[in-house]
Formats: C-alpha cells, structure tokens, sequence
C-alpha cells in the first residue's frame, strides 16, 4: 500500500471512526483502525463487533493494500500534525511509514486479515431523514434509554412505524421519551442500541443532508455523506409503552422552560442527599409552581415561579429527570401534568406535541 | 446577623475563598466558609490551617453576626442564583435563612467560633508588585516546583532578593525554572508553598492593580483589592540553584518556539511508553533540530525543523518538560543550549533574558 492524502481528511475520518476502537476489550486487534485501499479512495473503519463505523476519504493510490494500526496512536499522531500537511502512507511488510514535511514515523500495524468483518445487509427496507431531524430525534429520545446490560431491550432505542408514521421511543422504566417523526408508510418495529445511536450523533450535522436508513432482521445501516455506521440490531419485544401515556389530566401547570429549569436547578443542589427527590407543588391559588428539597444534614430549599395551573396537586420526582426532560424540549413553554401523586407526569412543549417525555414519580 | 448582599458580589467573594475549603480534611468544618460581619461590609473566608483567604464584599448591614456554612453546597447555590438577584441572609441560632425573589432557603451552619484563625501579620516587611507582573512570574516558575511532601523545601517557591533584584525559582530537582522579576532594595529569602500560590493564581488578574505583599518569619500575606491570602512560610535552607546553571555552552540551537513546541508534540505521542523519553539532536550541517522518540511495541518518530545550530550535539530529555518550558517562554525565538549529555539543559527566551528554565537530561 502507497497513498497520499491530506491531513484534513484522515484526520476527519479518524475522528469519525476511531472512537468505536476499544483498547480495553479481549481482542487486541479491536484497539486498531482498518486503513484500506478502494478503487481510487481509502476507507477508515473500526469496529467493536456490535457497531462498525467506515469512513471514505479521497486519496492519491499508487499502490493498493490493508493494515491496521493502533486507533489512539494513529489519531493523535493525525491531529498534532499541522492542516495543512500532506501525508505520505507506506505500507512495508506491516510496518507503516509516515512521512511528511517534518516527520518520519513508523507505526507497527497488524495485518488488515486477522480484522473481524461485519457482514453487509444485501436486501432490505430503505428510507431516508435529514442529518438535523435525526440529530434532534435522537438528542430527545436517547436520554431515556437505559444503560442496564441486565434488559437488554431497554438499552435500545425503539425505531417504528405506527399508522403510518415514524415514531423513536426509549425508556429505562424510570422515564420514557417518544418522539413522532415523520410520516412514513412502511411497516417495521427496531431495536437499535442506544450506544450505536450516540455514535451516529457524532456524525449526524445540523443541516439537511439526507441520511441513507437500511434494515434486515438483523442490522441497521446508516449512510451520510462518506461514512457509513451498521449496527447488530437488539432482539426481544419492547415493553407496549403507549398505554402507559395518559391523556387527561387532574393536574396541569404551564410555565417557561426557563424558569423552570432555574428553580429545579437550584432544589436539586439541596436534593444530593436524597438520590435527587424533589417536591413539586402546583398551587392554584396563587397561580405558581413551587419546588422544594430538604436535606437533614444540610438545609433545604423552596422555589417558586409563576405558572399557569389548572388543578391544585403534588408530586414527587427526581429532579436530575425534570432537568434532563426540560432540556429535551423544543420551545419556549412547556406543560407539566399528571393525575395523581403515584401516577405518571407527562411533559410537553406546548408549541410542538411531537414529543412527550414522562417521568414515573418517586413515593414520598 | 442579618444582611443584604447582590448575587454578583456574594458569587465572586465565593469563587475567591470556596477552593481552599477542604471537605476532605479531619477537621469538618474546614469544608466551610466563614460569614462575618465587619463594619459595614461583610467578609468572606476560608482556610485549610496552611493557607486562609478572606474576600470584603459590600453589604447593607441591619445585625452584626457570624456563621460557617458548607462551601460547596453555598457556592453551587448562589452561582445557580440569577446574576441580578439580591439575597437576604438572616442567621437564627445557627440556621441560615436565605431569601430571594424566587427562593426561600435554609442552610444548617455551624458556630463561627468554632472556626480557626490564622494569626495576622503584626509588623513585617512590604513591597509591591503589579498584579499581571505577579501573574506572569508565577505562571512561569510555578510548573517547575515539587509536589512530593518527602522535601517540602522542594514544595515551595523561592522569593527572595539578590543583588538588589527581586527574584523567584522553584525546582523539583529533575527541572528548575527562574524568574528575575524586578529590582527591588530590600533583604529576604523566603519559601512560600507552592499550592498557596496556585490559589493566589486564580486570584490575580491581568492588570496592573497593585498587590501589596507583607511577610515576617512565619507568614506571608498578599492583598489585592477586596482579597487577602495569607500562606505559613516553609522552614527549611532552599538548594543554592545558582551554581548550577551555566553561563557558556558547547552546544546551542535558536529555533521557533511554536516549531519546537509542534516537533516536541508529536515526539511525545511516541514516547508514551518511555516514559516521554526523546532524544534531541542539533545537527550543524543540516542546521536542522531533530527529536527522535522509539516506543518498541508502537513504532517510532523523527521530527525536525530549521534552527541555527552552533555546535552539533545530542541529548535526551523527558518531553514533558520541554513542553512545559517553551509554554513558559516569552516570545517568539528561544535557545536550548548544553555542555554535555549529561549536563543541565537550558532554555531561554532570545528577546527575554530574565527567565530561565532548566532540565536535567535523561541517561540514554
């Protein structure tokens, strides 16, 4: 292998891939990237055999070939050379030699045959979503996943159709998010892992490139720009989340995200004590949601701000969820309701309902 | 004690003190601050027995009175406070009520009595220097002191005077960085500890406000605006540095710091496994500077860039340290210089002459 590129794209690639390398697992050679020569390009891989991430990049070949190398040496060394540097790749035996303006390096690479291969998904069900639709979706829902290996499926997020349009769910029991995405007339119903799903966020872009969505029964192949992620899909039945949303309420308050969050951010600090619990009370009368903590060793806190509220009520939750689902929320208002002190509390942008975000209460 | 103070002022007088409160410590309330009364203003103090930090703030005063609360749940709080707010604090017994628009908060405190004092400065020796003066020195000299408690001397910084000039040095023994600061009539020789300076760091600012420094045989104050840190001196004789540093050289490169800093770089990343083992080489022909690092599992790495060289030679350095050096050199040309392999290795600013920084080489 003989190539040329330059240090902005390998950089780029291996930032896009080198993340997915794991020194810390029991197969050494996952610790490494798979630089290899494609027609006139180079792709840049990594796996951890349950998500496989490549990235293309153009390349000068003047002889083509394979080897893997260590991902954080190979990343680091990338990244302190300076932007504008050409980059000289030569493959001896499975040493590689790097050469540019200022550098001679040699890295010890093992040979690309010993690196595991994810296979391919040759036949399956296509769609596409801008990067910044599924950046967002993915930001709202992937909060409430879980990361419990104990139940696998609540490790997942749940991607499917229902009547016709797009819905990404995640729960860890304590929580769940739902977003609705788009209309979509195909009938399917994943379950992706929330760690792929992370990874695929630091891909996605804030603008309206397509992302290229494939699917069997057994992986799910994102494709955007020149990187491509496959992941092992997760197997089980997700739990039948959508009886659990109530649709009316006993108890409603709407209020400014901001103001909530400045008055939950500040109970929280009185709430360490107490794994985070939190009063929440709607007061009718005075037309105002207040929070409040109490921690025996330390003090405690009340916070109050006005809101709207339609129905006097108490609950009780964790405050880093209220912190967490608020910030999922798109908009400026948003309303926060439930029926009773042990049943679900449901929060809403009240601009957009595409997304709800519940939180189980706590026994106080 | 019963007060009125803005979030702004009560937020910075935190920021100031609330890093020396130490929750770690055998003495619980070292974890607090102390809230006190003084005159019309209120003072805000912490101290760890080596080191105590006062910050006055401007305060409407309606009952004198002191209390200690816990620093870090105080200072979490109030910066989680909006930056336009105005807290009242009302001390009953030793619970500390705390209003504002939005927050009705108790904090659990414990009796200011029960807090140490450190002794003040009754009659001692004063100068002053420049706050960014101060800053700059200290940001220079400090990386080169010693964390091992085994010599506290080596922990220190030492100030002291020379020839009628201010000077500071600190060495960990493997390196040595020294600053001639000013001229400066008076007589002393002082070691001050290192961590105290770090927190006078954080303190000093970028202007050329004036801090007023006062010392006696025990202790040493700063004062700088509204802020006071007073830090114990370490007893002990400080390492007679100056024979070790040399005056004429064998061997000398002048070489772009931000080249040497980008070829350092990169050589380190190989030297990983050596314990940031690199070999430099002036090579007179070439007039180049090349630093070679070899990590036997990873591969290896040669990097150089133009210098003017007088004197071909070779000599192995830990590459931290050269990192550390050329970030606290000003300017934008410096010399490394050496007698021998095995002799000191020094670094020096070309436009700046008063600070000089030296590493001990490594055997190779």
């Amino acid at each position: 292998m003989k190539l040329q590129v330059t240090q902005e794209n390998l950089h780029k690639a291996l930032s896009s891939v080198a993340k997915v390398a794991n020194s810390r697992g029991t197969l050494p050679i996952l610790a490494n990237v798979l630089i290899k020569t494609v027609g006139g390009r180079v792709s840049i891989a990594a796996t951890n055999l349950d998500i496989a991430i490549t990235h293309y990049i153009g390349s000068k070949v003047s002889e083509e070939g394979a080897i893997t190398v260590p991902a954080r040496l190979m990343q680091d060394f990338v990244a302190s050379l300076s932007s504008d540097s050409t980059i000289t790749l030569d493959l001896q035996e499975t040493k590689l030699n790097i050469t540019t303006p200022h550098h001679q390096s040699v890295i010890n690479g093992t040979s690309a045959e010993d690196y595991p291969v994810m296979p391919g998904i040759s036949d399956g069900t296509s769609w596409t979503l801008p990067s910044n639709v599924l950046r967002t979706s993915l930001q709202q829902v992937l909060i409430a996943a879980s990361s419990d290996e104990a139940r696998p499926v609540l490790t997942a997020v749940n991607i499917h159709t229902h009547d016709k349009q797009l819905f990404m769910a995640a729960t860890d029991s304590y929580r769940l998010a739902e977003k609705r995405i788009t209309k979509l007339d195909k009938d399917f119903n994943l379950l992706v892992p929330a760690s792929a799903l992370q990874d695929l966020l630091r891909i996605l872009t804030d603008s309206d490139e397509e992302v290229h969505i494939t699917h069997d029964d057994q992986q799910i192949l994102f494709k955007v720009g020149d990187i491509e992620l496959v992941a092992r899909l997760i197997e089980g039945a997700y739990p039948d989340y959508r009886k659990l949303i109530p649709s009316e309420f006993a108890h409603s308050a709407t209020v400014a995200q901001k103001e909530l969050l400045d008055i939950t951010k500040v109970s929280a600090l009185f709430a360490r004590e107490s794994a985070g619990s939190v009063t929440i009370h709607l007061d009718e009368l005075e037309q105002q949601i207040s929070i409040r903590a109490v921690a025996s060793q330390l003090g405690e806190n009340t916070a109050s701000t006005s809101a709207t509220i339609a129905g006097e009520g108490v609950i009780t939750l964790n405050s880093r969820y209220i912190l967490d689902a608020v910030h999922a929320l798109e908009g400026d208002t948003m309303a926060l309701s439930f029926n009773g002190k042990l049943e679900p509390c449901v929060l809403t942008g009240t601009k957009h309902n595409d997304y709800t975000h519940i939180i189980m209460p706590l026994k106080s």
